[in-house]
């Protein structure tokens, strides 16, 4: 039996770190990687991820996705490249059309309807012509403020209100994120910031809340959204980070979803570095008010890096196996860790090209 | 569009809860109750509820299976009535081959092929041929100690260790459970009990680590499991159990699982009544070492009760739109609460009868 074959598109923390887990596991086989970054293209994958090639396939890093993706050369493409559907949109459509499943990392593409409808509707229809599937999930949305609240929600009788908090430190985080979440920045700066787009937060509560909304069977009527600047009380310096006292250690965002003109869903997701310097414990936290009330933490929050790279990788034989189409959480069995044989979980193509 | 039909057997705690839970949802009807209790017999479900009848349809409760379950009469039957997938079985047969879709509480059902190997596989044939599916669900096993354990796993790129309690009071419970469970027995009569099998303890372990190991991949070797009674050093009285200080207040069960000879999963399950009057805290715990660490708890526990009725009916959807054979909480998508209308989540057989 021919291992699963997966291609990567995007090598930067997500990509790479997706590769090394993937190597860690059997059954299952990089085919090849597609990344742009001068100090990547035309290296080996090993070379880059500083490992052994072993008994392993060698694989080059190519910008050409044309040229690394052909077609069936692959089961599956991890796409760590973009947060928003708009941006992934082509790439994941190139892939489909060479009849291959894509799992994206793409915040938006976790419920691409809720934000564009269009593009998600295309993609649907192109997946299905193609005969594949493609999920957009990563550590939240996908699991945290959504799909371990709908698995809560399956013991309930009734749910009248959510409540949900994902409080995480963003010190592992490299500058791009310290930029988009105003880590460092004077309050103006950070209000500017937010006026201007430069300052995005956390991109997923509309995907959270809708995929809630929808799969509970609540009618939503519109969401509102805030961005606060976190001011810091103390100094903190992380590896890529500086915080004066008095300047933003990171950004608050909190978002709020509304059913049948009644405000049932909040979520807060305060991002910052080194939380511990002020005593402010991370975690992530989901209240539900109704039959039964349910009070869940987990302590500390789930790592968002490993989080993301386990969810896509751990959600390839779903995406593998589901009848073609654009996937969410909401249509897939849950994804779960995989310690044995990736094949035995998976339906493969007998004539899918070795 | 015509409503989802829910055909109930067994009216005790379970299916009756279940349709009362029915009765508040939309797009779904109870269309058939079979249950043998003189008390309910030939009894409108809506005087033993204790409800009105208002709009719906009358349904009579009837003891002869055969009357009430005609052939495709319903989309899917709740079946209330057993623990083990041996007294299931005939039942749950014979509601397969009248083409419809059955729901079951009976723990061992949650996983049968732990137990049962070989019915579970005439289970899933039966299934099969008659182009329907069969899952076993509850709150434990069926979430607390599998599929929740199973989903946060998703987050992980490795797991080397599980640990995972339930912590729970009995108190809610009827006279049967205090039997089974030890509740008031001398210590004598709690060793005694567990020898001869009247005290049976928690029917769930070997299922909830069959799922897990098979989910996650990992090769199960043995299970050993522990029942030893929780002594009270204090008098105890709930409405069904009276506990004298020295005497037993429940059973404290563990099970095991070994993995390539070493202990990779351990749970403990301890069941008694008032644990407050000792200054113990009920919850749900989950820890899982690997990478990440993640320590879970939902504190109060999720009420059994509750939680089993909901699980039951918050998957009926899914168990409707599964491809036919025997189902786990592995295959479908995740069980939610059910705010809308029922129907937009089905896909009804057009030629079911209305």
């Amino acid at each position: 039996m021919r291992n699963v074959r997966v291609g990567i598109w995007g090598f930067g923390a997500m990509g790479s770190g997706m590769a090394k887990m993937l190597l860690k596991k059997k059954g299952i086989e990089i085919v090849g990687v597609c990344d742009m970054h001068p100090d990547r293209v035309n290296k080996s994958i090993y070379d880059v991820l500083g490992c052994e090639k072993e008994e392993r396939r060698e694989v080059i890093i190519k910008s050409d996705a044309d040229v690394v993706f052909t077609d069936e050369c692959a089961d599956v493409v991890l796409l760590a490249t973009d947060s928003f559907t708009k941006g992934a949109f082509d790439k994941i459509k190139l892939i489909l059309e060479k009849k291959i499943n894509v799992i994206s990392t793409a915040e938006e593409m976790a419920y691409p309807k809720a934000q564009e409808p269009k593009l998600a509707k295309k993609l649907d229809e192109i997946a299905k012509a193609n005969g594949v599937s493609v999920l957009g999930t990563g550590i939240n949305p996908g699991f945290v403020l959504d799909l371990l609240i709908l698995a809560l929600s399956g013991t309930c009788e009734e749910v009248d209100y959510i409540k949900a908090a994902r409080v995480n430190d963003l010190s592992p985080f490299g500058t791009a994120v310290m930029v988009e979440q105003g880590v460092g920045a004077t309050k103006e700066a950070f209000k500017k910031g937010v006026e201007n787009g430069s300052i995005a937060g956390h991109v997923g509560f509309p995907e959270s809340i809708n995929m809630i909304t929808e799969g509970i069977g609540w009618n939503l009527e519109k969401i509102d959204q805030t961005r606060e600047p976190i001011m810091s009380n103390v100094y903190r310096k992380s590896e890529y980070a500086e915080v004066q006292a008095g300047n933003v250690a990171g950004c608050k965002q909190c978002g709020y979803g509304y059913v049948d003109g009644v405000m049932k869903i909040e979520m807060e997701h305060p991002q910052q570095i080194l939380p511990q310097l002020e005593g402010l414990s991370t975690g992530d936290y989901v209240s539900i008010k109704g039959v039964p009330n349910i009070d869940l933490q987990i302590t500390p929050e789930i790592p968002g890096g490993i989080g993301t790279i386990a969810m896509c990788v751990n959600s390839i034989p779903h995406v593998i196996n589901a009848i073609p189409g654009l996937k969410t959480m909401l249509d897939i069995p849950v994804p779960r860790a995989m310690m044995g044989d990736v094949r035995e979980l998976v339906l493969l193509k007998e004539s899918a090209k070795a």
